[in-house]
């Protein structure tokens, strides 16, 4: 089969690999249906993350499964999957309390932009839609594997809940399934913070209610404005660069939490957390505890995570998929086998 | 009228001060029934902070009205009242969301180890009893101004609920108190670090299902013994110091979340919280929201926070209960004038 290698920065090829097999009992292997790049991607892809070996890459997708192990039990040959990035058993201690991110068994697993995926932990990783859904639903079942899911996280972590005011910082496709996720959570006021007309038209889209184009002191004023002068609830943090961060503590208001899932790459103001009441809570997303619920609202078509990807390719053409979201040509790309 | 002052380390008097009068509308008089020393006072006496000149200390106090001033409505002169150790006028919108110890008109006084007191913003900052209280609840109402309410606002915002296996760190009052609140909250596994036996008598009252005397690793170890080997759902971190904060990240779950109310003296480890998908939450105790509910306990009888007074003095030997706390002979020394 053929699938995307990572060969070093801004080197990604779509070549011959080895076809993926069962090789635990708890495994199964997925025909790809679709996948996607993803906005982690590209820290290797920009050389901001070293590239030590070639790797197959990708995290992200949904498919047909083709074959399992033996000890699989509730997916089949022919099921629709959809699963999280990382996998978990669903059963240790750790994902009984919904944090299956951080499964004591668990972990990632790579080269999802390929014809064919080895999925480990099936069970605990997938879970399969009742029949074949509608073409039309691929692109928001397979935003549930990772982007969706994140930003619902994000909302969760800040609490948001019905009557909530909500900022969002970042308007990549978590940012704008952040959104997405405050608004089915109930929150009433939804500020989304972006200066770029395509994802500001897609997070009103969304839900959001106000759209604040500045950043620094002319930003957090608009915010204060929108929010009693105190700063909202709930901040949705994702983006994780350290500036990202410090305005994210700033929109919040005193009390108020927010919730991360940007990759932290900067510290945080705990002792101005602390003075003003502001907590912080959130990391990897635990795709899979989200996930029933998560597939319920897209099979409903109660929302349509989807629409983040404004570009579809073939995977065949992933190299150009990366360029495209490199360059911000593209909020997130579709890839079809 | 006569009251603690701090002139330096070490060094408090109890001397003749100027009687307090209404000078704001807004204002009460209070004559004091009760007063406290608090772990916060001995840093000055300590002389971790400096004392930069002769002031009126303590912050903790119940009393009976004396003189209010024109605007205020809903105490008079005679009600037995209880409040916190900020004033707050409960009416800003920070107060609206119950966020009283960051009132935006609000601050902090001093000098309430003193015969009268005045208090700013007495509608919302006091709480009056129905009738006078039996005077044996007078310790537990005493508590309700600080150290009560601050080991509620932990347990509040670590989200201790039904079913939470809680950890405390610091056995000061208000860890205890810190016990008390997970208690109260349904939390069915309660562990108290703590090496000191009077106050693990004391936790154990309160509602601990465990003391832990170690720290470090082998403190650790115990932790996940009584935690499914994932640690703790919540953390109080009662103490502030960069070891104990260390400590209560470690003891929590992943997913876990920690509440802070140990004044901050260290930083945390913001990256390690993220990828464990730890939270923390906290701050300064908004004492005036949680007030009505745990005034509403003390006089139901159904918590005893005043078991963590077991020294009291006359208030005029306020400087023997400074040097009672300094050496660790009392948990928490009640003042009589």
């Amino acid at each position: 089969m053929r699938g995307a290698v990572i060969h070093g920065t801004k080197d990604i090829r779509f070549e011959d690999r080895p076809d993926p097999v069962v090789t635990e009992p708890t495994d199964a292997v997925i025909r790809t249906v679709a996948a996607c790049v993803c906005g982690s991607d590209l820290w290797r892809y920009r050389g901001i993350q070293e590239v030590l070996e070639s790797t197959p890459i990708g995290h992200e997708y949904v498919g047909i499964v083709e074959q399992v192990g033996d000890a699989v039990t509730t997916v089949k040959p022919g099921d629709f999957v959809v699963g999280g990035f990382l996998h978990s058993d669903n059963t240790c201690a750790v994902c009984a309390k919904g944090m299956q991110a951080n499964c004591q068994h668990g972990g990632g697993f790579d080269g999802c932009q390929a014809e064919k995926i080895r999925i480990p932990d099936a069970d605990g990783t997938l879970l399969a839609t009742p029949g074949q859904p509608d073409a039309d639903l691929i692109p928001s079942l397979l935003a549930l594997s990772d982007v969706m899911a994140t930003g619902w996280h994000a909302a969760v972590s800040a609490d948001v809940r019905p009557g909530s005011s909500v900022v969002v910082v970042g308007d990549g496709a978590v940012g704008l399934s952040g959104v997405l996720a405050a608004a089915q959570l109930g929150a009433t006021t939804i500020i989304a913070m972006s200066r770029h007309e395509p994802r500001q038209r897609v997070a009103r889209e969304f839900g959001a209610t106000h759209v604040i184009a500045e950043r620094g002191d002319a930003g957090l004023a608009q915010v204060r404005e929108l929010t009693d002068g105190i700063g909202a609830d709930a901040v949705l943090e994702c983006v994780g660069t350290e500036n990202a961060r410090a305005q994210a503590v700033a929109y919040a208001r005193p009390g108020g939490m927010i919730g991360l899932v940007g990759v932290p790459h900067g510290d945080l103001p705990t002792d101005e957390l602390f003075w003003a009441n502001k907590g912080i809570r959130g990391g990897v997303a635990p795709v899979r505890a989200y996930l029933p619920h998560l597939l319920d609202l897209v099979l409903r078509r109660e929302i349509d995570p989807g629409k983040v990807f404004d570009l579809t390719l073939p995977l065949s053409e992933v190299a150009e998929a990366y360029l495209a979201m490199d360059e911000r040509r593209a909020i997130k790309v579709l890839l079809q086998p």
